[in-house]
């Protein structure tokens, strides 16, 4: 594919991307969440009465809040000591907080029961399962402490603790339709924060100054959080999948690269693109567009694996989506392909289910879905470029969507 | 004890605290990690030969970082899988690292050898023991989850996993000289954001808001990142020691809490004002006085400490120390006091060992160390006040100095 090379005059604007949320929109949001915890709790107890549990005890933060509406930062986990975790039974919901938190709790999981608990769990543990009548209980085993395992075991020796992951992550990756909203709403407000800071990319700017600079824009652009921490690389250091801005000045004639996301209403975005200071080198310009070639051969497999599921097929799976992309790189022949995954779920989480990679599981892809494609290639001490987008995948409408609004395009910065 | 009463011709102002960190700062600081880091490797070796093992098998994130110099944010753990995971043995320390986090490894931690380890850890633990002779390793089991904790356990049953629990946070309160040097400058910066925030405060401005100020303050005043997110409460709103900022507009005659950290060279700042918005209703002043006169006795009682350890009584304990601080509210006996904690140590964590609260060991105090002394006041419904200030204890100079260094005053603001 060829891709079109945009200058200042045809750069995409802040205005070309839906405005930030409303009010009203935060709170329809809000109204829908707690009008869907129900039957998120139903699918939960379906699965506890399916492994024979009564009770089912969570500590992850994107739990608490999809199942309770309990709601700390990542932040905010280390010091929150027991705060947030939370005991599902057929009938109830507990929610532990101590005193710091009661006001929150009790607003935030306005249906749930609080239950007393100040980083004595272990001690508590007994009467909380007393009090529900629980005598086997399933455990986030991924995400609970092997210390405060054995604790709570010692704790009630009568009680059988059950092992259990991936069930929540398993229900959460199919989206609510306002969870899409939300992430497309995230999505907005990253492709506009981006579009505005387009003028003040010029070479001698550190990476640094931008990444706070973008950061800033999504802040006040309608963003609660960010996702994650801004990654701006220019150049060689662009070849660090994962790596850090620094007080590298931006250098004329060379990539640079953006990987950023917003939070709105709790729920993420993510997208990445890699733009090009001053005059694109050839090099540049070639691995960009095999790259771009390679998302765009990920795209067309989604969208023939929709259309063949009209017709009885199973869905696409993640494995053999990543296979198209790194195929399309490897057929090329040029540069290596990236050795991350192509993509991951996207929502509450950064990263969640499904994923798309060497080592996802080879079953169809959920559905409805959001997930990122983000092929990229990477020359250690000399270039790199990742394109990264989010599409929204749903097999009853037929239809792979991006919700990353931000052109493909070679965009020329700086010059 | 009377609080002075201080309006804009008297305010803090910036110029008052230390300037942000030089670029010579931070090289001096990256030196000094690296110098210490053989002593502190060395200290846990120690334990190790104690405890019969012939490894250490870390995961948190600030051992990470003290240990190694691998450094993640704790919103990069989520999706960093098995990377910055450390093996300390007697003669090596390894660091996991897959392709994404290699380059940053080998700058970070380039004493260590960096092991390859994509999200396989099951797979490759077995690999990782026998290259380094290791048949008896403690685990961090505080932070190791459960499920991995089985995988590990069955991936290689010849090995004894050792649970460990507080080694290297025991190590981490006695803070060495550039540490609290990083305290001190996470302080100032945070200092000089609120004194440059002081003229934008008026009734009708958000909670929001301020807190977003504040933070893009300390973020372009030298903080690389935030300790925890702002807290900005006002009016009743500070009666919640965890509230988050929300769209409440700040009133005149009413309180308005701030509590926020910054983070210099991964080492953090915490402290809490509470401001007076108008003029102040004479109950609040009574609150204010009341907690600052409980800060006082808890600051006079550590300086008696002091006095009396060089007359070789051991040093305070941490319980204790609450304990004066509760009883100088309860024997004011107007309002109740506060029921978290006194204080908490601070470092790489915003909060860690020591402990200055109820349930604190009650063993002598560590020296030097850093902690903050955060007494509060909480009437529901009608308002709040906190005061929290930093300060380095240190047994062999005697001395307890405030590392905060705004003033304790009664602040009149947007008036």
């Amino acid at each position: 594919m060829t891709v079109r090379n945009v200058r200042s005059d045809t750069w995409p604007r802040p205005v070309d991307f839906a405005p930030p949320p409303t009010g009203a929109d935060l709170e329809r949001w809000a109204t829908a969440d707690r009008d869907a915890r129900p039957q998120r709790l139903a699918r939960l107890r379906a699965r506890m009465e399916e492994a024979g549990v009564d009770g089912y005890f969570g500590v992850r933060r994107e739990h608490m809040r999809y199942l309770t509406g309990f709601t700390l930062a990542e932040t905010e986990i280390p010091s929150a000591g027991n705060s947030g975790m939370f005991l599902v039974t057929p009938d109830d919901v507990r929610v532990l907080a101590d005193n710091r938190y009661t006001i929150q709790a009790r607003r935030e999981a306005s249906h749930a029961r609080l239950f007393d608990c100040y980083n004595n769990l272990g001690e508590r543990w007994p009467i909380l399962l007393a009090e529900s009548g629980v005598r086997r209980v399933a455990v986030e085993a991924g995400f609970v402490a092997h210390a405060m395992w054995q604790n709570l075991a010692a704790a009630a020796p009568g009680i059988e603790l059950v092992p259990v992951e991936g069930w929540v992550e398993a229900d959460r990756q199919v989206k609510e339709p306002t969870e899409i909203e939300r992430i497309a709403a995230a999505c907005a407000v990253a492709d506009r924060a981006l579009a505005s800071l387009l003028p003040s990319i010029r070479a001698g700017v550190t990476e640094r100054e931008l990444a706070l600079d973008l950061e800033w824009r999504m802040r006040t652009g309608g963003a609660e959080a960010l996702a994650f921490d801004v990654t701006c690389l220019a150049g060689a250091e662009a070849a660090l999948p994962h790596g850090s801005p620094g007080d590298r000045p931006v250098r004329s004639g060379a990539v640079l690269l953006f990987d950023f996301g917003a939070q709105v209403a709790g729920y993420r975005s993510d997208m990445t693109r890699t733009l090009f200071v001053g005059e694109p080198t050839s090099r540049d310009l070639a691995v960009y567009e095999t790259v771009a070639t390679a998302q765009t051969a990920a795209f067309d497999a989604l969208r023939a694996g929709l259309i063949a599921a009209r017709h009885a097929a199973p869905l696409p799976d993640g494995r053999s989506i990543d296979g198209v992309a790194r195929a399309s790189i490897e057929s090329d022949g040029r540069w290596p392909a990236y050795q991350h995954g192509l993509g991951h779920g996207i929502g509450l989480a950064t990263h969640e289910l499904p994923s798309l990679g060497r080592s996802a599981a080879a079953t169809p892809l959920p559905s409805p879905t959001v997930f990122s494609i983000e092929p990229g290639i990477y020359l250690e001490g000399e270039t790199g470029v990742r394109i990264e987008d989010l599409a929204v995948f749903d097999a009853a409408a037929g239809t792979l969507e991006l919700v990353t609004r931000f052109p493909r395009d070679v965009v020329v910065v700086g010059s």
